[in-house]
């Protein structure tokens, strides 16, 4: 395992956008962490360079058998110039989780996390302040080996790149629209609906363009067997209030295990409230519309923090919930997580680690 | 759309392999073909260059969300030094019905066909002539945008690259093993199955790499709801000859349209043998089994043409098919196919067209 890591800085330095004109994934910093895999060598080589592109025959496996996966984090700079990570620890554990399931080699997650806060500390100044603006974290590992036969390469490499980002919806924290999807399916028990791969999101291109075109941000997915239970929303988890109860679908292995999702479970509980996980079908959610019950509904996610719901299309009806405004629970969540990850709230669950 | 061809001939030839120690997918020829793709210009800038490596960004969406196609089609060099190609224009079908599901811009078939004959005419010499070997033809297609946001890209790359392979497995044409996968499921209606898209290959490595381990050469897909009908073996379609019928899956959204898959039928049927597309359970292939009803089994794709099987592993039990050898109708299918494939069979279904 590498233990070194190799720094050579840009001589030159890209400008920079102004914070409050960041989309989300357009703009990339200086530099990027990267390492290698051979089969006698193990991860080696680890480095940080210039942002500068990859170079690769084209017979190499990514261009062919989809055998990626990649993580998701973000860094917030505080009032008073601190640079904050929220659980990196939690996106290392999900990555070899991913890593397992695609027949990729694992990563060492301390390793990777102290290579991130190398990273992060070079291109600091690239971390925006504005509201609602953060330092994107993005590593990725794809498969490098020159050959057409379908099996795991015997080689990768692992990158890190960095985007400073505004939103991830345009509609920012406003609630968005969401479609009930009843064709397309995601993934199902025994696929891979669990790890970030990039088949996954794949295959929920299709849908999301048919949604758009009607006037939706996102897809809710069902269950692929039966197209009845919950799964998440577009690339996120979802959970409901239903009646007094925050409800959110249970982890069934075709269920991202979001590390924001994993947070909110812990912060509701902590706060006293009722909450479930445990499979919820959709017809629930409508029995409880129906009857006046269902009082919030919200995404969760890295990118998108906390996205408020207000309003579902499902078999030809639309179903409006909390008028299509943002509802307490979701305006808290935001409010105490965002506050958390940018210290200006108590890290009372030991949840954020500063970039020194 | 492009209409003209730009040629950039190598400078340097590469040395060709021997054609008896042919591996798949390992050695490509000198050249390939290109064009691009953007929202303004559509598919444009169509070229034949030395074979080269791409470069592109990090955040090259092709790292990242796996919005991959491609096909594979064989060239074959006849006795009297004519070259054919098999059904080109059925993988540009195909290759459009992919794109249509992962949201690629559709392409021009005919024009592709003729950028294809182009490039193996100019790479011509690198087609092997001995027994069981030919010049494989990958055609694909990658997202290039610079975007982390989890949406179709809006612009694209098409290549074509060239390949001389031996056997696609190492037994050849003698009969493999086959596992029954009862835990890991590949595709499910609704999902992105009959695409040719990165993820389902990904998707399908985990199950393959234990079933390797226990000394079997590929898994047989059953359906993702019910785990209960026969998908698909490995990267093939599959075909039972039970009790005198010959059946293979129907195509149910889930199951791969295989271009061999489809002449094999044409053949059967042209031969007045009792052939059915239809649902195929795994328990009546063992109850056909238990009856010695269950005369043979045979994958088949454009890799592998016909690959025989000789023994299935299914819930804890070994199931020899033919005494391990390969069928009757495997043979004769194998020789049909290959013989229409080189020349050396008539081609009545007007299959072939010659690259001049």
């Amino acid at each position: 395992m590498t233990t070194k890591i190799d720094i050579t800085l840009s001589e030159t330095k890209k400008e920079k956008p102004e914070s409050g004109q960041l989309e989300f994934g357009r703009v990339f910093t200086d530099h990027m962490f990267v390492m290698d895999y051979s089969p006698t060598k193990g991860w080696h080589d680890a480095r940080i360079t210039p942002y500068e592109p990859i170079s690769l025959n084209p017979s190499s496996m990514v261009f062919h058998y989809g055998q990626t996966v990649f993580e998701g984090l973000k860094a917030y700079r505080t009032e008073d110039d601190k640079v904050l990570l929220f659980r990196p620890e939690k996106n290392m554990q999900r990555l070899n989780l991913s890593n397992e399931r695609l027949c990729i080699p694992q990563i060492d997650g301390d390793f990777v996390i102290e290579a991130l806060k190398q990273l992060v500390a070079i291109d600091k100044d690239w971390i925006p302040t504005a509201e609602g603006t953060s330092l994107y974290i993005r590593p990725f590992i794809i498969p490098t080996e020159y050959y057409l036969g379908v099996a795991p390469s015997k080689f990768y490499r692992f990158m890190i790149i960095l985007s400073p980002v505004g939103s991830y919806y345009k509609e920012g924290i406003h609630p968005v629209k969401i479609f009930v999807e009843n064709q397309y399916v995601r993934a199902v028990a025994g696929g891979t609906g669990k790890a970030k791969t990039g088949g996954n999101y794949a295959s929920s291109l299709k849908a999301q363009e048919e949604a758009s075109k009607k006037g939706y941000s996102q897809v809710l997915w069902l269950d692929g067997v039966e197209k009845k239970y919950i799964e998440e929303v577009g690339s996120m988890n979802i959970f409901f209030k239903i009646n007094g109860e925050v409800v959110t679908p249970e982890l069934n292995g075709s269920i991202l295990e979001g590390v924001t999702r994993n947070s909110i479970l812990k912060m509701l509980s902590h706060w006293g409230m009722v909450v479930s996980e445990r499979k919820l079908s959709m017809e629930e959610v409508y029995q409880a519309y129906k009857q006046g019950l269902l009082e919030e509904a919200f995404g969760t996610g890295t990118a998108a923090v906390i996205s408020p719901i207000g309003e579902f299309y499902y078999n030809d009806e639309k179903i409006t919930i909390n008028d299509g405004e943002t509802g307490e629970i979701s305006k808290k969540l935001y409010d105490t997580l965002t506050g958390i990850q940018k210290g200006t709230h108590e890290d009372i669950f030991n949840w954020v680690t500063e970039v020194k």
